[in-house]
């Protein structure tokens, strides 16, 4: 496992790495939102990645930098959503098992989508220590490596790529934002963006509802959300001790918007440009639309995280 | 008003033409999809297009087609549809004036869509003859051109548009399948296509309940629908006398399919490519997936032909 912090080098050999697991996503603009935002903006797209969030870089990169004693042992994580997902596909597409902890109360649309990745699920009750507990016994049981959802530094090399994607493809960006739950993606986007390009500025978007990365950047420590609470259902956990530097070191600002403001950029991308996001990956849209003073007529990069949606409980 | 059937040669004038005022839209492609399908399709994505459809190559085309003296009196049709909102769009990018005739019952969200476009709209009783009084009233006091939806060579010619695009980017395809209402997709893509590639197959997806293609087709003359009923609402209108004989000459045949094949189709494009695209448009890949023995191994592209759809009233 990889202790020492990703830099632009790293992140690009992940790139090399993954690019057999991945897809090259495209940068999708769209003239109506630019003018309701008063700034150019460009998506680069990974709701259209493979098992459909930008999470498959980093399971990616995670599962093909095991060392090769432990890789025909697997992997194991906690995670009902995206992480799961990814992991478990990644594992599959290399032919090594992957152990998914889920809560029993996890959706049943979640837990067939890991299922068809050819993953383990171990259920466990919906308490944060029985599922420590859970993951820990499945890792003493199986002999997998754990692979963190963010709180890991190859899993944070695999989120970079996609800025460096965007970045090759939109050379001018101003600024970039990203969503921000744990921190990966944030942390990842960060490195690469400001190595590749100093001047850059690094935004995130956070629900109010969990507004941990918020508190703890004023603070100056990491404060977790007790009781996070917010339809961006990808961003309730909180930053991790690997994360928190980072984002500290190179985010100039985090913008947290409401529940509703999240409703509205949502429908905005549906509508304006035919495409399915998640409710979190529209967390950064509605930022840049909430303080358009920040980005006035300046080119934007906003890293798209997903489109894993209920399509029978949407918002609208 | 041009009086002859278009050719290839008159298609790609029609694609200069309209090139300032349309996306040359992405083909995308689904790994899954294509294992339920048996066969690697290759999707064409006009709900990507301007106004969210592909009405609005064969809109520029018949706007920017118009005699100088015509010009400036403006274009009129009726249609509460995407060819309503395609000709506003397209009078308005080159300033002159739109009338849309509709039914005084069509859903508000349709009628701001054309208002949003800067075009006047008329509003008729909800019936075919009050529909086409009120055009020739509207035409008499205007002087405006008529801009048939379908039944007009320059709106064939652009619609045969997005098919040379397709065939530009993919060559090898063995089949294109559209779907077919009035038939001015089907057309225009029938002879580009058949021009570009005379071994290439065309085929037609068409809702059991709005079947009049199907049932020409068979007959050999033009049987309209009397009382046609479908989710694909795009789908309602009948063949002309322009496009009867270009799909007789051209399409191997039109396949039909039911309202809940279309709804299951749908879905599987939301979910799995993530995009956003109208019930009338998951007709072709509903089509594939019921006759797989026609396309087994084969390349097939499909035209994805719109995206506007009410968020509020989804059929999941």
């Amino acid at each position: 496992m990889n202790q020492s912090i990703p830099s632009l080098p790293t992140i690009r050999q992940a790139a090399l790495r993954i690019a057999p697991l991945i897809h090259r996503t495209p940068v999708l603009t769209s003239q109506s939102i630019n003018r309701m935002a008063g700034a150019d903006i460009f998506f680069k797209c990974e709701n259209f990645q493979k098992a459909g969030a930008f999470k498959m870089r980093g399971a990616a990169n995670a599962v093909l930098s095991l060392p090769e004693a432990a890789r025909a042992k697997g992997v194991a994580t906690h995670s009902s959503g995206n992480h799961g997902q990814a992991l478990a596909k990644a594992a599959q597409s290399v032919g090594i098992p992957a152990y998914i902890v889920m809560p029993e109360t996890a959706p049943a649309v979640k837990q067939k989508a890991v299922a068809e990745y050819g993953a383990e699920i171990i259920f466990c009750k919906p308490t944060l220590e029985a599922r420590e507990t859970t993951l820990e016994a499945v890792v003493a049981r199986t002999g997998a490596t754990f692979v963190h959802p963010y709180n890991n530094y190859e899993v944070i090399a695999g989120q970079g790529t996609a800025v460096v994607e965007l970045l090759e493809e939109v050379e001018e960006l101003d600024a970039i934002i990203a969503p921000v739950g744990g921190g990966g993606l944030l942390s990842g986007t960060a490195i690469a963006a400001k190595e590749m390009r100093p001047a850059i500025q690094i935004f995130a978007g956070e629900p109010e509802g969990a507004d941990d990365a918020f508190r703890s950047l004023a603070a100056g420590a990491i404060i977790p959300s007790s009781a996070p609470r917010t339809i961006a259902d990808g961003l309730l956990t909180s930053l991790g001790d690997k994360t928190f530097p980072l984002i500290r070191q190179h985010v100039t600002a985090i913008l947290t918007v409401s529940d509703q403001e999240i409703v509205y950029a949502m429908r905005l991308i549906w509508e304006r440009m035919k495409i399915i996001i998640e409710p979190s990956c529209a967390v950064p849209l509605a930022a840049v639309l909430k303080h358009k003073g920040l980005f006035d007529q300046k080119k934007v990069g906003i890293i798209l995280s997903g489109g894993n949606v209920d399509l029978e409980k949407l918002p609208f």
